[in-house]
């Protein structure tokens, strides 16, 4: 409808102008929504576009619409296109969702033109939905980055729109597969619901048959309500029913209504379209239904959607008059949402999750839980490294988070469904780690700024030499130190806990290492392997790894320093090196039995008295389903899909060499499986984890068959098929082999429909044993047979699997394939012991201290006279179950803080009951809380403004008695329960 | 540049703003130019969109953006976007062309987007460049339909937008090849211009060596400087130069000006379009040049080319600072040949044509001028109806302009340049076809009320019979009256001269026929041909055609009165039927000698005693240069392309069977070559011309070959290598084989690079012989050796030429390839006589006699006391040298008339001279004028207010002392010069 004539509809009272409900705009969010006509099928059209934030192209390329020949995108155009179609039309309504384009785009606009889109915001005809950095993937991402991409999103959104721009609808539509804890996430966030697209083929044709595409979904086992969030399968993906599409790519017929001109079709297409409404109406409860008008970087001539759109609305309501009970009209995910909030319906529930998720009997997108190793760990890397960042920026006081953004950005582009995912072309892959790799260095600069105000002892100290990180010590590089006579090794320890913690320092020559005490300490060197020597690119020649151990202060750093020292010839090595021979590793708390052959054969935990044997450990392939995906040759594995040709895997060898190296602070075998497999089994003094480093690649691909290679723990454990996986780090769920919670499952693949995303741990046990694989980064696994956990830790594979991405999964470095080294911490505990393990550890491995590099001119004598070389942000300790998720300053005296309750209900005696703690502990060393406000988990709304619907599922409402959130502002005493996060401003004095 | 930025530039008198200069628009038309910088290369961009009025899709899914499957196109959405892009910033342009488009597009919009688009029109940011209702074909088009197309183009523009509206400069970007004749009808519509992208591709690089990329066009051998146009060839086609396409469907680079994003590319841009500025300068001779910014169906979504260029100009201009002399800015191609105009350059000039057109050495755009010989015939004959029915409308006064609007708006659609061109796909063919037969239906309607009209002597008389048409006469079936006791055959002359004609009325039975006077006449009963009966869906049943003799007054009719007789049974058959013998065609003019083999051996004019013997005459064929384009087998011949394998056409047959059929009406010879071709020679009583009516198809490809028919007439005329066809069916241009009159042309063709647009006549000539063909429809054809004319008639190919169409030109009907049959009438005259013969034959030909059928209920007593059996509009008879163009009646009182002097200079001695007579008599039988004005051409400006441009070329200015136009409003004499065409607005009192 034009505008004059809209508003001469409004100057006239008429309700009704050119069969089109007209509403007079009262406001943004649910003030805005459109309810449709009680008596009709309402038909909410929801015109989006989906774009991702990198796929194809590189999240840049996307936005200015560069490579079209690789795909034809352009975000800027999308906004641009959109924005003014909105002008064209009141009635129409626009979503937008990914952030990180919206904010690339907004800061080219004017000042005109974001004016006139904050108008759309108020009048609710632009909603922001989901409204994070991106739309993130939910198998591999870390709750933390989660809620910091949705943060990023949510305040960009809050500062340059108030509350009309706050999101409050999950909009995961295209990940695949959803996750618990992300829904959780959301429901902390305070939406009101979330809807996706993709669901188990399964799952979806049961839900549709039965009416239950729209659920309540319990998504803790810890939060009760407050993790409760209103869910719904979309209809039809996420794109418009078939034919309908209007998008300037799409092909379908326009609505063409001039009848002098040929091919006049608007009967046809109002019939078409009532049936499609109608047929879509049958699996849903109420008598709404929505309908996804978009779909991959649709609208960027928003004129085509909207010019046909507005005919079909106008044609379809005209044949009212002729009986049809199809009441179309624009709308959002919200006003939807809405409508269904005011059916007054029953709604089921669910408690599990959406893994895995298949959309045919051969196509378990479950390879992506594994796809690009290498950058799944460089972004839990890279997270590491952002947080330590933002502790630092904030203990210095440096008041630098816009150059902390840089990382940040990069970070939230990564979470990206097909960034961490593995998804993404190559070139973007390169990109994307560039991004990091961008934004590390930045943050680099900031932990060097940072170190030169908290190092000086006082404002007589010379200024310090500059800080580095050396990434590259997982291979044992840091060239900078090279052959280096002085410097020093400067230890963050993120969490605020103190740690102890062994590290390894490539070296080519003998140091002393001098504690922060100024004591020397146990530095003992081991060779450098050979499998790290041969790894690709490697250009340090650093022969050996100085192993020391180093008590680290809670929220602190410890300096240790180095300094060269000639190796006396006679000086007896202290590490003993025995090739193929039985190897015991044990210290106080555990020992670990090798053969001779390199097969481990038991883990034993002495404090315990338990011990687990092992059948076989170690690495097995699985050839990848080839195939051009041609009818005859469908399913290949790729990117997305794991499907193995056989579901027996293969030994990557037959025979093993093993080197048992033995010292005071570590005893490590170096288990060689062939020229492409190794692992290096560590136990350290007074650990209570077994380390498997391994290393994979390059794959050889020569024979023509791709390979997924898994590590398998195969144990005597009885652990009646079932396993336990973690969801984003969080929470854990149980999982069945060949089950499903919620419908009747067709067996059919019996590896790949078994696997589940491991973002930090997996596990399995019986009565009296528990044996967990704690994991460095995302990877996909399960528990195949009884007793056996098999964890995939690199792929390479020879076919794409036509899900888009065009390209076969075939990661390659200096020429060949690409090597990729991880860690698994092994934990063998009691059931009842086994939380306290893995929990800590496994915020210990993502919170993990960081290590940078000093050269220093100065003897110890003069550094230590004029640096510190501890310090520690806490006087009180915490207690063990506080975790510190989020320490951001935001400006002088304003802070942002997270922190959480790691534990879940009963899994730990002590540890899984209610926490407190006085909040000002962490602030101690800058000053005094003089307020603080809590806030949503995603930092967006004061958590006492926050009002969430109100849905019935089996008769119980999700409402909850509102605990008076207002407390004293002097009162900084915290209490978590357990799995809670709690989010504050807090200002200091 | 944001709006609020352009004002406040204006308001602060800064004519620089971030390095674009800016213009406040003064006005439309040139004085809404940037000049550009007389100091720097200045580079006229043209953001410009080309919009095929038809061709991979009808005009209408053009349109609305239907089928984007076949091709992504939507015209509506381009000319919403475009307007909304000219709203962002004031220095934007965008012309528009096509208003067969742009007027479906008009009737669909509000009065505010209308009275938004006037405004822009008013300040010159839109330009509607050439205007007609589509950019016409210039080898297959008559001129009468030409100037028809333009004018309904241009008279949309002046009713809807004024003098800013009214186009001045031809835009002929991409028909393939450009006739003289249509030059000069631009020049008389009151054109300054023209500018085309397609040239010889060694024309194109002479001229781009020479620096003669532009020149004045003296485009008439008759009207000196009235017919002058300057010409440009475009240096780039139409489109932009490499790597600057913007438009949605370019995958070229966008400008990346965010230096904080990845690939950041503006100086790279920089650089590389200053290079393609001065790259293009070389071939230009002043220091402006365009760059044409679109191509075919561009600026779907506007924004994107719009946006980008708004960044390069910035990003361009900014670099003047550094030196660079390139100044680049929005222009239009009328201020870019204003610029040209002024920059004070003497041009060189050309006064032969652009015919034909080759893209690369075996690459002959010849074969359109025939492909589609059916299409071609039908447009042509529904010219016929259109101009009848105008008539008709006229002098009955039904004032039905607007239903009439149905033919002309099919015929404006016609005239595209892949519509009678042949050059479109199948279906679209189909639909060009029912948007004629449309239109005819509607013409037919309008002919029967106009018959209803003038047929009834007094109020009296009863209603008339419905007058229908029978259009397959030519096939001789009209079902309608088959087996009829009675009917009327009424026959419009269109023509101001009387008419002998014969007519063949196809029937079943022996009528008597009266002529207007009740006389009955003779009526002879010539059998239908077999060829004629097995023609594929002829579903008529007719045995017999009935040949009589019509007198036809000049612009009226006469009716002849068919009753049915029975055959007395010893009555003599007075038609002689003699098979396979000498056959001897001779009336009072002509003698005509066949032998009995079926090859016409001469033709002797008795009067003149002048004789011309033939080697051969007869069909012969090519074979289609066959291949799949690639490389390796390049360039097949198809819908566009006329390629032979060899150069050698091969006879269809080696033996003709003949039959000669004798009458006194007329004498025939029917020689069928075979199964698939035949002609029928006929010398009707009293005639001067040979009528050859061939009939070819369906052509068989059961060989896979591809054909390509013709018909070949080898006489003794020496020739010399000269032949001469005419332009448009105006005036004639000498040809000579293997040549070119403006470079050094290299012979690689040496059939195809001959060939021509024959629209009305070819012929040979020596010192005392001219013999020439004329045809009913668009051919090509040449001179392949001395004394031989070739026609090509019809072709079917098996190859798609690569050039866009993506079929063979492969046409069936019925489940075989198409039949077609059509018409040569030859003279042999010797060169002084033959222009009167063939001159005023081919007026007939195209404005022929229309027959429309009625069925009497009456006998002839009856029907002759009620109703007009003769009516002539004239009363004098006016000059045979006149023409009557058009009468179109726009208003109770108000007619638009053409009128034309349609001999050349010195042609004839007695026609090729002035000619005065009085408008008058035209409207005779109206009413009497009260006032003329006389207009352009186009009939879109008072010529008295033309002034176009003054060119100077060889040191002569084009410009003209103007004879003042104002004439007395009584005198309606006029005077006409050789080959002038002058348009009048007629007011009746």
């Amino acid at each position: 409808m034009h505008i004059s004539t809209y508003f001469a509809c409004i100057l006239l009272g008429i309700t009704l102008c050119y069969g089109v409900p007209v509403k007079k705009s009262n406001g943004c969010g649910y003030d805005a929504c459109n309810l449709g006509d009680p008596m009709k099928l309402n038909v909410h059209m929801v015109p989006h576009t989906h774009d991702d934030v990198g796929w194809l192209k590189t999240v840049d390329q996307y936005f200015y619409g560069a490579r079209n020949y690789i795909q034809h995108a352009g975000v800027q155009y999308i906004l641009d296109s959109a924005i003014r179609a909105l002008d064209q039309n009141p009635d129409r309504r626009f979503i937008y969702v990914e952030i990180g384009f919206f904010w690339r785009w907004w800061s080219q606009q004017t000042d005109d033109m974001r004016n006139k889109v904050k108008q759309f915001v108020n009048d609710g005809r632009l909603e922001f939905i989901s409204g994070g950095w991106c739309m993130n993937d939910e198998a591999s991402t870390h709750y933390n980055s989660i809620i910091d991409q949705h943060s990023l999103g949510a305040e960009f959104l809050r500062d340059n729109f108030g509350d009309c721009g706050r999101p409050k609808i999950g909009w995961q539509i295209d990940p695949f597969g959803h996750s618990r804890e992300q829904a959780s996430l959301l429901a902390q966030m305070g939406f009101d619901g979330l809807f996706f697209g993709r669901s188990d083929y399964e799952d979806y044709a049961t839900r549709n048959r039965t009416r239950t595409m729209e659920m309540v979904w319990k998504a803790s086992a810890n939060l009760n309500k407050d993790g409760w969030l209103f869910t719904g399968v979309l209809p039809n993906g996420y794109g418009p029913p078939d034919s309908f599409c209007y998008d300037a790519f799409c092909d379908d017929a326009p609505i063409m209504d001039d009848p002098r001109l040929h091919d006049y079709n608007v009967p046809e297409r109002v019939r078409t379209f009532i049936r499609a409404a109608q047929n879509e109406a049958v699996g849903f409860a109420t008598n709404h239904i929505i309908m996804t008008m978009g779909s991959d970087f649709q609208y960027e001539n928003a004129n085509e959607w909207f010019k046909n759109m507005d005919k079909l609305i106008k044609y379809v309501n005209a044949e009212q008059v002729n009986g049809s009970n199809v009441n179309v009209f624009y709308s959002t995910p919200s006003c939807y949402l809405y409508a269904l909030n005011k059916a007054g319906h029953n709604w089921t529930s669910k408690s599990d999750d959406f893994f895995p998720y298949a959309h045919h009997p051969h196509g378990f997108w479950t390879g992506y839980f594994t796809s690009r190793a290498a950058f799944k760990g460089y972004e839990r890397h890279s997270n590491n490294i952002l947080q330590v960042t933002r502790q630092l920026n904030a203990f210095a006081n440096l008041n630098l988070r816009n150059s902390i953004f840089y990382l940040s950005e990069a970070m939230g582009v990564a979470q990206h469904h097909d960034a961490v995912s593995g998804t993404e072309k190559q070139e973007v892959a390169f990109d994307y780690a560039q991004r990091l790799s961008d934004g590390i260095n930045v943050a680099s600069g900031i932990i060097n700024q940072a170190y030169s105000k908290l190092l000086p002892l006082n404002s007589q100290s010379p200024p310090t030499s500059p800080q580095f990180l050396c990434q590259l010590t997982n291979i044992s590089e840091c060239v900078p130190i090279q052959d280096q006579q002085r410097f020093t090794v400067t230890i963050w320890n993120p969490t605020v806990h103190s740690v102890l913690h062994h590290f390894r320092v490539p070296v080519t020559r003998a140091y002393t290492v001098r504690d922060s005490t100024g004591q020397p300490i146990l530095a003992e060197l081991f060779p450098v392997s050979n499998s790290t020597k041969k790894i690709p690119g490697r250009v340090g020649t650093a022969t050996s790894q100085l192993i020391f151990r180093a008590n680290l202060p809670a929220l602190g750093f410890s300096t240790y320093f180095f300094e060269a020292r000639t190796l006396v010839k006679r000086e007896k090595p202290k590490v003993k090196i025995t090739p193929n021979d039985e190897c015991i590793l044990q210290n106080q708390n555990i020992r670990v039995e090798i053969d001779a052959q390199g097969n481990l054969q038991h883990i034993i935990n002495l404090k315990q008295s338990i011990a687990v044997a092992f059948s076989n450990q170690g690495f097995y392939w699985y050839q990848s389903f080839p195939g051009n995906n041609s009818q005859s040759q469908f399913q290949a594995s790729g990117a997305y899909i794991f499907r193995p040709l056989s579901p027996t895997a293969q030994p990557v060898s037959q025979a093993r060499s093993i080197t048992c190296t033995k010292g005071d602070n570590v005893q490590t075998a170096v288990i060689v499986f062939n020229d492409w497999t190794s692992q290096e089994i560590s136990l350290y003094d007074e650990g209570e984890f077994v380390e498997v480093e391994w290393t994979v690649g390059p794959i050889p691909i020569d024979d023509n068959m791709g390979k997924e290679i898994i590590i398998r723990y195969d144990t005597d454990i009885n652990s009646q098929s079932k396993y336990y996986t973690d969801a984003n780090g969080r929470e854990v769920l149980e999982r069945t082999r060949d089950y499903r919670p919620t419908w009747n499952y067709t067996v059919v693949e019996t590896v790949s429909g078994n696997y589940y995303p491991i973002n930090s741990r997996i596990w399995i046990k019986d009565q009296n044993r528990q044996l967990t694989v704690l994991t460095d980064r995302s990877e996909g696994g399960g528990s195949i047979s009884d007793g056996s956990m098999e964890i995939m830790v690199h792929r390479r594979t020879l076919n794409d699997d036509s899900l888009g991405v065009g390209e076969p999964l075939n990661e390659t470095a200096y020429g060949q394939g690409l090597v990729v080294r991880g860690r698994h911490i092994l934990s063998l505990q009691t059931p009842e012991t086994s939380a306290v393990h893995h929990r800590v550890a496994a915020q210990h491995l993502y919170m993990h201290p960081l290590t940078s590099f000093s050269l220093i001119p100065q003897d110890y004598y003069n550094y230590s006279a004029a640096y510190r070389q501890t310090w520690s942000a806490l006087t009180d300790t915490l207690p063990l179950n506080v975790h510190l998720l989020t320490l951001d300053q935001l400006g002088p005296k304003d802070f942002l803080v997270r922190v959480e309750h790691y534990f879940e209900l009963y899994e730990d005696d002590t540890y899984s009951k209610p926490v407190t703690f006085d909040l000002q502990s962490i602030f101690k060393a800058i000053g005094t809380i003089s307020n603080t406000v809590e806030l949503t988990l995603g930092a967006n709304l004061e958590l006492a403004d926050l009002k969430r619907l109100d849905w019935v599922t089996n008769g119980e409402s999700s409402s909850t008695k509102k605990t008076s959130k207002e407390r004293p502002l002097d009162d900084t005493n915290i209490t978590l329960n357990p799995m809670q996060i709690r989010t504050f401003s807090v200002a200091l004095a």
